[in-house]
């Protein structure tokens, strides 16, 4: 239940995103709630489907579907105040890809797929339906030039592989690792943390 | 074979308008092939990925292949002659979703899934053979800024379950449905019905 | 043995000329890696799904995801002297184009599927990564507009069933067709072959 109640906040996060990203290029209301949905369940698709978990998580439990239609209904009636809400939208946000990605490892680790396997899967179900969105909206992925964000994601999930091999109840390896996945991109965005440009001064 | 029939109708229409969005484009004739192809069973290999029907469906029968193979040679032939046709163009593209809308919802339903899925997954078979083609063509998906498409399927597929609940034969069911959804597209065509738009008259 | 260190000289291939695909757009490194990832196995993890092998092959050895770590950072580290390796990256591209076709073919013959639909998933393997690179980058997938390309993997995979009816072993006829995918490319090439454009010299 508190399980269930965390990720579908990430549900409602990753839509509003969704929702925000479709204001910009000014669809109608379906186009609207098709870029929230894709945003919210895209990276569980794509991982599910290349795990071969199927039906695909969203089709099993209509709760995702209702969550969304609730989110973007919501969203949109109260789009002028959304502006204001930017700073609870990057903790919303943040808080969803901390659990997408640890998420992701479990979901691997069911599939006994190795370390490195459930890291790519934990960082795919984060970042991809943001990525997604992205393609739909015919917008070069923001993920893949802007500060930490995968990043973050990579780095929570590896400590979780780290911290498992001491004796630590697996519950605490797991809220540490969102944990660190929070952490790290909380810091990067407040100092304004990126990765290593691989342009010198001139090219740019 | 009364199926098979409309099912390659569908097929075809939907291959001509990849055919005609790649023209635009100025692709080479592979490349109206490919586009023509993802369109005509874009949206049902995405139905069958996402519900875990595999070998999707065009892998495990020729003639979809073949039939779009001949379409796309006709198109080519006569493409000088397809603008006059718009309007039958426009007639089997209606057809198509149609039944479409109804082969996704069925499909749904031997998975066993939730009338709300069922009819996502129509709705999906229908429309998203159109977005991948738009995104391969590097537009935004039409569906997501136009008069209403998706729409008229989501109404289909929701009053096949409907109908369901009345003393009714399947088929009968299944083709009133088909109908619904042909005949929300051509009232929203005919008057120019849309979406309401999420902008005020100022943000426009 | 000796397949493992072709198929990766592919990988490596392909990794690359999505470097320099990205380098193109000032993507992170984060992104940079990304690309070069779904270049390099974008192609086979859709044929993978499309069939139903599933986890897909790149989750079930590390092997891949490690030689793509290690080709970025050299490919980052030496990136000025790409450009004077164009050569060599063709050829690689050309050799990895080829064993990736008959790959795929085998892949589709293992699921039973007919010949046909071999020939389209072997040349889905060799094309769609860059494909997915394009999509991901923005741009019209340049198979799509370029000279003999997927042609050439066509031509080979059709050749591939076509010797299976002459008694030769298995062996050759595998490896001649890799060959005769390789010859048709590097002849398009060196003599600028395109195929017929389907524009009249007016409309362009």
């Amino acid at each position: 239940m508190y399980y269930l109640i965390i990720d579908l906040l990430g549900v409602v996060s990753f839509a509003i995103s969704g929702v925000l990203a479709a204001l910009q290029k000014r669809l109608d209301i379906f186009g609207v709630f098709i870029i929230a949905f894709v945003t919210a369940v895209g990276g569980g698709t794509i991982r599910d489907i290349l795990i071969g978990i199927e039906p695909v998580t969203w089709l099993q439990d209509n709760i995702y579907m209702y969550t969304i239609i609730v989110t973007v209904i919501f969203a949109l009636i109260f789009k002028e105040k959304l502006k204001y809400l930017r700073t609870s939208l990057f903790l919303f946000d943040t808080i969803g890809i901390g659990l997408y990605t640890l998420v992701g490892v479990e979901k691997g680790m069911v599939a006994e797929l190795s370390a490195v396997m459930c890291i790519a899967l934990g960082t795919i179900t984060a970042c991809f339906g943001g990525v997604v969105r992205d393609i739909l909206c015919n917008d070069i992925p923001v993920i893949f030039h802007r500060e930490i964000y995968a990043t973050a994601c990579v780095a929570g999930a590896t400590s979780y592989f780290l911290m498992r091999l001491l004796p630590v109840p697996d519950d605490v390896v797991f809220i540490i690792s969102v944990v660190i996945v929070i952490t790290i991109r909380l810091l990067a965005v407040k100092f304004k943390l990126a990765l290593p440009s691989i342009y010198g001064k001139n090219e740019q």
